[in-house]
């Protein structure tokens, strides 16, 4: 039988609380660096050597996970129970790349959802493998050579992560032709602008992204590529023929003529989660091909089955989850840099970000009760070796304890390198790497020159594995989705719904509507020169 | 006399945590907002309607300011003093744009250094425009058409990010061409890879950055450039004739045959303050044109100019720092988001991030002595409005207060909008910025649903200006270069110096030897195959 409990009715809160923290600064030794990395899906492996946490507090951590029944939620969620309290909803992203659990059936909506999601790849493989070898053309008669995703958070950070983290890939990853992929997301117009300048409409395609149908900025960037294909003055160009969408079934461009064709996603798919369901499978697969998609799927797939395991030592995911609940609630950090050695993965710390702050900022529990401990953290970073000729001065040196998540990866991704001062750039980078975990856990001592001193004690993971292909990749989404929901059931609240954005969205519908005798509004909106 | 002290040996910051701070959610209102703002240079302004802090605050925040020395601190910084006292060096960035204190000479390594920089100004100005109108052209006689920075920290994110925030400028703003420009930084080879697939060389200028001229990452790339371009079988491509460095005249770069031209900075201008030196300004001339960059200067010019103003309620720089002192150390926030409703300042946050995190994360105070207060915040943000679709869920709803800054623009920067349900694009982005202030600021009670409740007291100020130009940009890069400066002599640090990023370095040229027997960095270089 579940129970759901807040994070400080379990006994192993208190048993964290009583225990002193591991001191990495001091016992960071080349054993417990060897013995405390986790095998997860494919290569990929998690190790947390660097972070402040002994056998004992482990023991702790393992007893949380047992006492909040994190590994049974996780399968009642799989089962399709109604995980998303607040809106009564299934959560089921998971099920998008595959059912984790064997056998499992989850009837919603009157179709078995296995079953419909399936469809909607097969149609996806369909669109894209014709669009791709030119039986769907342009209405100019242009092959499509350039896909631009319109869509905004969920529709667009994690697609866009995911498209430019495999920029490099090539026939041994499965993919031999490469379509051009951009995005549009921004309700600011120079966005749009900026995108269609110098763009060959002829030969391009959009895919509008909206589960509802009614996401303001897509639709004002609808409009703004509409405009600019009408006015573009070239014979035989038909908007609609340049359009498909990805939406649900309810929304009003299910049933639009305007559009060449529909990808269905569903609300049992959170936009944050939506990177495996046709909000990212529709332009991944027309990018890279339909098979790079299916790996990606492929990846995620192995790593949430990886993740039902319930022994914290053998479950990276798990113990990475746990980690961070000791890492906030016990000693008291408000924020985790998330740091990819791989200049691709440059956008996957705002694709993190979004999904674990928006999944985990919240401030009562699944029930709607006010809780008394802390939530998600702050999550930020950018790329290494970047970051360490910028932010990573405050992480050696500031006032204050920021963990770390580092990512890397054993080889490079694309095919150029060249040696400098006796080793080749992958080999540096690599290096680069090490030296900063050991340096921030270790520190180094100076009595004389205090600024020339590292205190140390500045803990951090770090997620390895051997390349960064596409089903590593599907692997690495996966691992932080489900971190973040395992973290959610730890903090007993519902890291599936997102009332926090909907105050900003009424006062802007109300600024836009002339602000209703509200001064505030009203003098914010003369302040930016607002004239209706 | 100048005096340094910490600052917990004011009496102002006594003063400060004595007072209660003032409650935004139930006095906001707009005669507050409007007389809430401070003019800036150019049409840009400081609102700080949302902060909290009331006029007997700000009363003991300008005394903080006075008993600090804020502006005779500056004004020694302006004359040449040796500010950065670790590395025992003068602090000239703002001299690179014009003199801001009347007849200002600054003598230095035998020469007065604001010749120096005019003269490298009009080194730029000259090459600059020889390169775009064709008087120098690429090795096998094509004109330059795209120039590719290869730096990393202040050589990168700087430059990158002015670049970027002027997209879209036409002639209006003086730009009549555009060249295309690509960044290299990372030492991951899969950054150069991405940025080299599809160039064409023979149309291609790099531009080498590095003050040193030893840096690792930037000299690893260099050779990967060197031997894409050998390799290419292109028949009378000569590299050197395609390749300019910007460094100091006693790098290893400085008097080096291989290199076409030599644009000099000095050790006066640190990375992170490098974007008005030719550290920016050789790509942004070459890109937009000199008279582009010149604007850029001139709005740096006069923020630096209105920020020699002493009184707190005239100077919105000063303001702004020393609100973000008082949130920092006296309400203990740790972090602040920066959010400016503008796609094309799109990197603008990162390199703020770098500014401020490598300027003021520090522990020691400028006599190298611990001090007991905390310094610098974690910086990180993205443009609205999709943050608003992300993170901001936790700024409204999580359980920690994020204090945040926003940018907002009156008009748009590019030439495309269109109307949408009753308003233009540009008309919804400043509406949900008004939306997101007031909603932070206000929030909304709810007793019976807590999981719709705002609670609000979310502080935040906004910097708003007409419209993005050059002017704006650089006097916006101005404003918070000044703003961490104020703060730096506020906490009485060196916000000049980065000893934080040396103990990785050495500890990488460790494991790049071997590890010397360091058996904890050779764990790690087994876990990430590291082959010597």
């Amino acid at each position: 039988m579940i129970d759901y409990r807040n994070l400080d009715c379990t006994e192993s809160f208190a048993e964290l609380k009583a225990r002193k923290p591991f001191d990495i600064k001091n016992n960071l030794c080349a054993e417990r660096i060897e013995k405390s990395t986790i095998r997860e899906a494919g290569s990929l492996c998690y190790n947390y050597a660097a972070m402040p946490v002994d056998e004992t507090i482990i023991d702790s951590l393992q007893k949380l996970a047992d006492e909040q029944q994190l590994i049974e939620k996780y399968k009642a969620l799989l089962s399709g129970e109604v995980m998303n309290t607040g809106e009564k909803r299934l959560v089921l992203h998971q099920l998008t790349r595959g059912r984790a659990l064997d056998g499992l059936r989850v009837m919603a909506d009157g179709v078995e959802k296995g079953d419909f999601y399936e469809g909607e790849l097969a149609k996806i493989k369909d669109f894209s493998e014709k669009v791709r070898n030119g039986q769907i053309k342009g209405s100019t008669g242009k092959q499509i050579k350039t896909v631009v995703q319109i869509g905004i958070g969920g529709s667009d950070l994690g697609p866009r992560a995911l498209c430019y983290a495999l920029n490099l890939i090539g026939p041994e990853d499965g993919c031999t032709k490469k379509l051009q992929a951009r995005f549009i997301s921004n309700v600011d117009p120079d966005d749009a602008c900026a995108v269609l300048e110098g763009l060959d409409l002829e030969s391009t395609l959009f895919i509008l992204v909206s589960k509802s149908g009614t996401t303001q900025e897509t639709l004002a960037n609808r409009d703004l590529v509409f405009k600019v294909m009408e006015n573009s003055g070239i014979k035989g160009l038909v908007p609609q023929k340049h359009v498909v969408a990805v939406t649900s079934n309810t929304s009003p461009l299910a049933n639009n003529p305007d559009i060449l064709a529909v990808f269905f996603m569903d609300d049992y798919i959170g936009g944050r989660y939506s990177a495996t369901s046709p909000v990212g499978g529709v332009i991944l697969s027309l990018t890279y091909g339909f098979d790079v998609f299916r790996k990606i799927l492929d990846g995620a797939h192995a790593e949430d089955k990886a993740a039902l395991e319930s022994d914290i030592r053998k479950n990276g995911t798990l113990m990475d989850a746990m980690i961070g609940v000791y890492l906030r609630n016990v000693l008291g950090y408000p924020y985790t840099a998330v740091l990819p050695y791989s200049q691709s993965l440059h956008r996957m710390p705002a694709h993190f970000q979004q999904l674990d702050m928006e999944s985990n900022g919240k401030h009562v529990n699944r029930f709607g009760k006010l809780i008394s401990y802390q939530t998600g953290p702050v999550i930020f970073g950018e790329p290494g070796t970047n970051g360490q000729h910028s932010f990573y001065q405050l992480l050696h040196q500031g006032t204050d304890i920021v963990p770390m998540q580092f990512i890397g990866f054993r080889k490079k991704e694309g095919n150029l390198d060249a040696v400098n001062g006796g080793s080749d750039s992958q080999t540096k980078l690599k290096a680069n790497l090490v030296a900063q975990i050991v340096a921030f856990a270790c520190g180094k001592d100076n009595a004389e020159n205090p600024n020339k001193a590292f205190e140390g004690g500045r803990p951090s993971s770090v997620l390895v594995a051997d390349r960064l292909d596409p089903f590593i990749l599907g692997a690495i989404l996966a691992h932080f989705e489900n971190k973040v929901m395992f973290q959610g059931f730890a903090w007993n609240i519902n890291s599936f719904d997102q009332e926090g954005v909907q105050l900003g969205k009424i006062l802007a519908k109300k600024v836009l509507a002339g602000c209703e005798g509200d001064g505030k509004l009203l003098a914010y909106s003369n302040l930016l020169g607002i004239e209706l």
